[in-house]
């Protein structure tokens, strides 16, 4: 029989029956209630810092699943002797799905009429669109790959970068010219010491007058003062569903600056969410059962 | 040598050497200057209500060449002999465009995040999105296949509507079974005297609790006092880009209920627009010229 953790009473409510003779408890690493080892899989709650997972030092846990794609930060905090498998494919189409929400809105003056019609405003203004613009994508992972399939539709030309070049793919020394020409960037790159800080005053100086930044994976990746020197001469704009810091201090200047558009880091997390999540756990629960290798097991502190 | 009217000098100057040797005046149908006919073709400015077209009246005009797709209203202005061109091809793409980008702004809570960020406020909600969702897409022609191009990669249930069932469309018999499981329905359909307050109060409490409802079409389409009426209970949600009467007052109650996005009738307006109604009129000089029929004919007050 297989010992398995839930971080709340939603969780093991969804899945019922469904987990079998399996035993649940329900536990949280902010949990002082004690926890009754060995445990096979414990399912981290779904908004939790990296630095959480060092209450789990000591316990009996074989194995760890995340709810979300990102997982930078774990391999400083996760204790040894614990396996830890991300939520790949849980995520990346409602990430994908704001990356588009977040470009159309921006593009077509959604924002600016959400305040008119506070007002009773009706003002008929020419907006930008999607279509014929040129849009470099970078990151062509889990996300990106959702992204890219769907703004295909829309008739923009898109262009994507990864590190490595290959076909259909330019590498990052094309940027500079690449980024001289978009009318929208979109960053899709996951969060590790090389792409910290990435979107450097540099990379923002490349961009033509007026681009839109998107940045839908960490907000450690873009230079977030540099992006404001940028966002006040409204020399560029920016529509970002991730900030640094998060959250965002009421009186960060992000807030109030023209052309920006934020979202509350909300791009994974739809009523889409639940369904795959169910189906992550049964899946790992089975391969437990079954002997089989976890899903996405992306760090092995049990090395 | 053939005669063009266009409605403005910016045209003319996006058009320029393009138009060859006809001979080309600046005038719009609200202007007191003389015409000097006899004129092939007249390019009507983009915004004009129809009552405007009486202008037109008894000056030798054989073709006009509108800059929008719809044509309510064209039939009783239209002076006789005069033959009337849409702008099919134009704005359908843009309009489908805005559509997507209602859909995943209401969605996702874009309204409500500008008016957090307005305040500072970062306060993450969870949101519904467009996977998995049933949508019902009321009208096939040209918008409303654009629309469906623009949807298909995001992983919703797509039912499509039209008068006429037919392989892959519902009649219009099936959709007070189809409401009552849609959680998105979007009108896409022209205004006509069969489609003009289609969307009534029995079509409305057809719809289930917390639906949404698109309107990019036409606002006659939509009962307005009875889309408010539900909008005030909060059983609905509403996306419009066009709404009865147009502009909307300031006092109109539609502008400050929950869970209502109004953009100013912005469908088919953006940049994209020029260089296809620029390649729409040029085209049909060449046919002028070629003694082709025009594209576009939809209204004939000449025959």
């Amino acid at each position: 029989m297989i010992s398995i953790v839930l971080p709340d009473d939603e969780l093991r409510h969804r899945l019922g029956a469904r987990l079998g003779d399996a035993r649940v408890q329900v536990w949280a690493p902010n949990s002082s209630d004690p926890l009754i080892g060995p445990i096979d899989l414990l399912v981290l709650p779904y908004m939790i810092a990296p630095r959480e997972l060092r209450h789990l030092r000591g316990l009996p846990i074989s194995m760890v699943q995340s709810q979300t794609l990102g997982y930078d930060g774990v391999s400083e905090t996760l204790p040894s002797g614990i396996r830890y498998c991300n939520a790949t494919d849980v995520h990346e189409g409602s990430t994908a799905e704001l990356t588009v929400g977040l470009i159309l809105a921006a593009q077509r003056g959604i924002p600016d009429a959400v305040r008119d019609a506070d007002r009773g405003v009706w003002e008929h203004r020419r907006h930008p669109g999607l279509a014929d613009k040129r849009v470099v994508l970078v990151g062509v992972g889990g996300v990106g790959a959702e992204i890219r399939r769907r703004i295909a539709p829309f008739g923009a030309h898109l262009d994507l970068v990864a590190r490595t070049p290959r076909a259909g793919v330019h590498g990052v020394d094309r940027l500079p010219e690449l980024l001289s020409h978009a009318d929208i960037v979109i960053i899709a790159v996951p969060l590790t010491d090389d792409t910290r800080r990435f979107i450097d005053s540099r990379f923002l100086a490349a961009m033509r007058d007026g681009a839109l930044l998107v940045n839908v994976s960490r907000g450690e990746i873009v230079d977030t003062e540099a992006l404001v020197g940028e966002l006040q001469e409204a020399r560029l704009r920016a529509a970002l569903d991730v900030t640094d810091p998060e959250p965002l201090p009421a009186d960060h200047p992000l807030w109030r600056l023209p052309g920006v558009l934020i979202t509350p880091h909300a791009g994974g997390d739809t009523d889409a969410m639940d369904a795959r999540v169910d189906g992550l756990i049964l899946e790992q629960v089975r391969r437990l059962r079954a002997g089989e290798a976890p899903l996405n097991l992306v760090y092995d502190a049990a090395g």
